[in-house]
């Protein structure tokens, strides 16, 4: 099943149901009003909602218009608390090694970050920062939407509790990101709004291609038309669930709690290329001594898209644009 | 104004103005049924709500009934953005003396810390975690909460924002705090749910005791019945204007934002003691090369109150039993 929040004004926007294909789109009616609503009630709303897609698909809704994803909010236009980890150990690696940093990670707890999530973007709303000086950079990444989990919980019951996956771009100010990593306590004006992929879709739509509590598919990003890497989501160090589980130690996790995958990166990316700026500017100072690819400027155009098994768009894409705020 | 949120059974629970001397509560009827709406609506339902409350303080309302602490979730009981400063420079400076560390921090630039919102609990709901080992700890501190603020706000401006101001129990794991300090990417397992005050309170109700963005009030915390201190908002080293401000740097933040000062710290604490277990012992490893005070076992009681003016509780009081998960 896929799903999407539709614009109406209102700062959970209205539920959508999207066809497999990302061509149509039908609201959730009565079923539910929003999708937060959807993932508090998930176990009441859930088949319902199957049978509609399905009905959907089949072409069979009068009230079915087109899919625009100009018009879609993120799925979660805002929720109660978003963590982003850094789970592909290999990025950190990189960085590490370029820049002489000593992270002091420990090789089985996953490093993750508590963001804010008052104010998400939709996949193709612009992206507004106040200068270009903050070296902005952008990180094509995997993510997934729970239910309420309790404390405690393990990873394999954990896994049971993601509904919906999607894709982010955590875009990062590079300028204060090693600031405050020196601070020590997180990223405040490191880490401003992230925009999401038009479509959620429930774990069932990836087929093989969610395995181990990951995503394995390519992240394909592009850089002002220009491909910039399609590293793939399989060489994630430590999945969704176990993420989930180390997060869950101490706390409950409340429905519609979003769980980001770290900027997407593996060891073979002299073919693959990477999915941030950060890590290409790091094999380059590793290879040639210096930096060569700049951060972002206003106007540049950026896109981020993974095709299924089938070839085709699984969460439809985000595309926008750097602007001033 | 004083507004609570009694227990309902629902996530956001049901918003009720309490009397200044907080024995009487009425509900806010009418005019809105949760704080979280109340915040998103504040220029409408503000003046409705605060006629009602004038009525409430002058025994008029025949539906107003008793006001029971133990029926109050936290003023906001989730929110989509929490941030806890740390404030108050001389709390820092104890814990770098004491054990030596080295926090690269800039004069300028508060350390803001972003936290999970989805599950605060009440002010008299009991504290449940899952080992002792992991050295439990409390933070006494006073938060703030804003209406929507648009990027790039100034300090003055920010501070015309706030909309009410309330207190916390920033419990803190410190067995993972000193671990996830050196990760450097923010606290995750070091900081569980945060508890509130069962009051939140419009700057006006602190009279001369709000002021130039902070409350100049003493925070009396107690442990097991015993005072344990009663340190000064007035010494907080940034204005909540001022952190607000740096936070909205190149972020909006929407209404029902939270932010807290951190724990309250002074100079004098040979006379009025600390707000958190980890600053005593601070002292104490200072003073006498060794800690003596005990992180929190389970059984034991918290309580944080602040008295304003006239003697009385403006927030009412935080009373908690620490309890296995």
């Amino acid at each position: 099943m896929k799903l999407a929040t539709i614009k109406n004004g209102h700062r959970d926007g209205r539920l959508a149901i999207v066809s497999r294909d990302l061509t149509k789109a039908v609201y959730a009616g009565t079923i539910v009003d929003t999708m937060i609503e959807a993932l508090e009630n998930w176990h009441q709303v859930e088949t319902p909602l199957r049978n509609r897609y399905a009905l959907l698909n089949k072409g069979c809704l009068n009230e079915a218009f087109d899919f625009d994803p100009i018009k879609a909010m993120a799925p979660l236009p805002r929720c109660y608390q978003f963590v982003d980890a850094s789970a592909f150990l290999n990025h950190g690696n990189i960085m590490e090694q370029a820049y002489n940093l000593d992270v002091k990670k420990e090789q089985t707890i996953p490093i993750l970050v508590q963001r804010q999530s008052d104010d998400f973007l939709g996949a193709r709303d612009d992206y507004t920062f106040p200068s270009e000086a903050d070296n902005a950079d952008f990180e094509g990444e995997f993510a997934v939407i729970v239910d309420d989990m309790p404390m405690g919980i393990g990873t394999e019951e954990a896994e049971n509790h993601i509904k919906l996956v999607l894709t982010l771009n955590d875009m990062s100010m590079r300028t204060h990101l090693f600031r405050e990593l020196q601070m020590g306590f997180g990223f405040i004006n490191a880490k401003p709004a992230t925009a999401f992929s038009p479509v959620a879709v429930t774990p069932d739509e990836l087929g093989d291609a969610w395995h181990n509590g990951r995503v394995c598919l390519n992240m394909d990003v592009t850089h002002n038309g220009v491909r910039f890497g399609n590293p793939n989501g399989r060489e994630m160090d430590f999945s969704f669930g176990q993420i989930l589980s180390h997060l869950a130690y101490n706390r409950n996790l409340k429905a519609g709690a979003i769980i980001g995958s770290g900027t997407v990166s593996n060891t073979n990316w002299k073919e693959v290329g990477s999915a941030c700026l950060a890590e290409r500017r790091a094999l380059e100072l590793i290879e040639y001594g210096e930096c060569r690819t700049e951060f972002l400027k206003y106007g540049d155009r950026l896109t981020f898209d993974v095709k299924g098994t089938d070839g085709r768009s699984v969460f439809g894409s985000i595309e926008h644009t750097m602007m001033p705020s």
